[in-house]
């Protein structure tokens, strides 16, 4: 199994302090050694970096916590493979193009990869199931939208097919195209925003303490999502089972579980 | 206009020596300021590298100078903007996925981007003439290939549209699939193979000398290709406008030029 981490912000933030905490776990206080990769979006670019090495000895990963990238939406993976070589196309975040947007899809989970269908339009690069379940997904979302339109247009579609694919084995989803971050818990997620007035935080996986309100303005909104917890001296919201969020620009804007939908509006 | 650069090698090779020269074009002892990208292909995997910062500047830059990673095929480009604004986005090489390979693609050229026609299967992200370029050219390469295959099997196709292109203006292209790097030089390219007995060699843009002999095996066969010779001391070729070539780990497969086709073997 994999760890997952995303983070959706209003104003352009880094995210050097929970991912500092979050690669320990690929190798020091967690098993997840099998390589890491981190995305991190700005405007409609994108940057992903990516290593086959445990995150606690990777340069890049070293590089990445001493230099702060400032992005309003990042997702990170941390590998534990189970179907697939220890390889760089097999390390998440997976990318593709579609509707002019690059979409980036991390995953934790364990299914047959012949349960998953074919995938239409994109074909995966390695050999995990993630992979071929990003192509799947991706390709759906694609034929259902005409190849038009933002994933906030489309959730409904997206979390139909997650829920299908949900009943294949575990399947822990976080998937963005820049604006939105969409998370799908099949067994394990939690969050946390945070806003002004803001607080310290002390890491779970390192011995280091942050006080955000020397490092914030008052306008700044940040949502964290991660498989477990981050921090050892906050309150984190656990997702239920079958439960997916969205989260636009450090707020989450709609939750949906099972037939209730609730939509979120922030001022 | 930018500036190009590409290596292909028998055996994972780094490529510190030439892209310390090459960047040094970005913002020192050249104009290309306005952002970098190398990708290095490791198996079917990628790791793509860019910032809108000059090269020369770039934090990201200077880490991959001490950090020499090990590829048999790499891209490279160094950015002095005309179409679309200076961001990351914008920023070359450009990358999509077909017949389940991630495809790179860097240019250096102008022409109107309305001549170029409307790409099929794949959208650009930003606003250069470069992408839109990338994304006809792949499109029309899955078509005609039925999204089956691998470069080294459409060439003809490729080549019969690049000359198309080159009609509309100054369009010299590197494209890798990760294994054939294919390079047409609408105006300026130059290569040079280096293999055994290895010499030393002297950068152009930095005062910087390697002997090969000290850093390579007798197995080893490198080519590297860029807009102008990044050293001072060794022959360059310099190709003829309208040419193309293909390079496959560290050799020269395949020259054309007009109706003359050149299939070169190695032992």
């Amino acid at each position: 199994m994999c760890e997952l981490l995303a983070m959706s912000a209003k104003l352009p933030t880094d995210i050097s302090f929970s991912f500092t905490g979050f690669v320990e776990r690929s190798g020091r206080t967690g098993p997840h050694k099998d390589g890491f990769g981190i995305c991190f979006y700005e405007g409609k670019g994108v940057r992903l970096f990516k290593d086959h090495l445990p995150g606690c000895e990777s340069p890049v990963a070293s590089f990445l916590q001493g230099y702060p990238i400032k992005s309003t939406a990042v997702i990170s993976h941390i590998r534990q493979a189970n179907v697939g070589q220890i390889s760089l196309e097999n390390t998440h975040p997976f990318q593709r193009e579609m509707c002019g947007r690059i979409w980036t899809f991390a995953h934790n989970g364990q299914m047959k990869i012949e349960d998953i269908p074919e995938p239409r339009h994109y074909r995966p690069v390695g050999q995990t199931d993630s992979e071929k379940l990003f192509c799947w997904l991706l390709g759906e979302l694609r034929d259902s939208c005409n190849n038009q339109g933002r994933m906030r247009d489309h959730i409904d579609t997206l979390e139909k097919h997650c829920n299908r694919i949900n009943q294949y084995g575990v399947s822990n989803i976080m998937m963005s195209d820049g604006d939105s971050i969409f998370v799908y818990c099949s067994t394990k997620l939690s969050w946390i925003t945070r806003r002004a007035p803001f607080g310290k935080a002390h890491l779970t996986d390192a011995d280091l303490t942050i006080d955000f309100a020397e490092v914030t303005t008052e306008d700044d909104v940040v949502t964290v999502i991660a498989t477990q917890p981050l921090t050892d001296d906050e309150t984190w919201h656990q997702m239920r089972p079958g439960e997916s969020r969205i989260f636009e620009f450090g707020d989450c804007v709609q939750t949906r579980y099972g037939p209730e939908i609730i939509h979120h509006s922030h001022s």
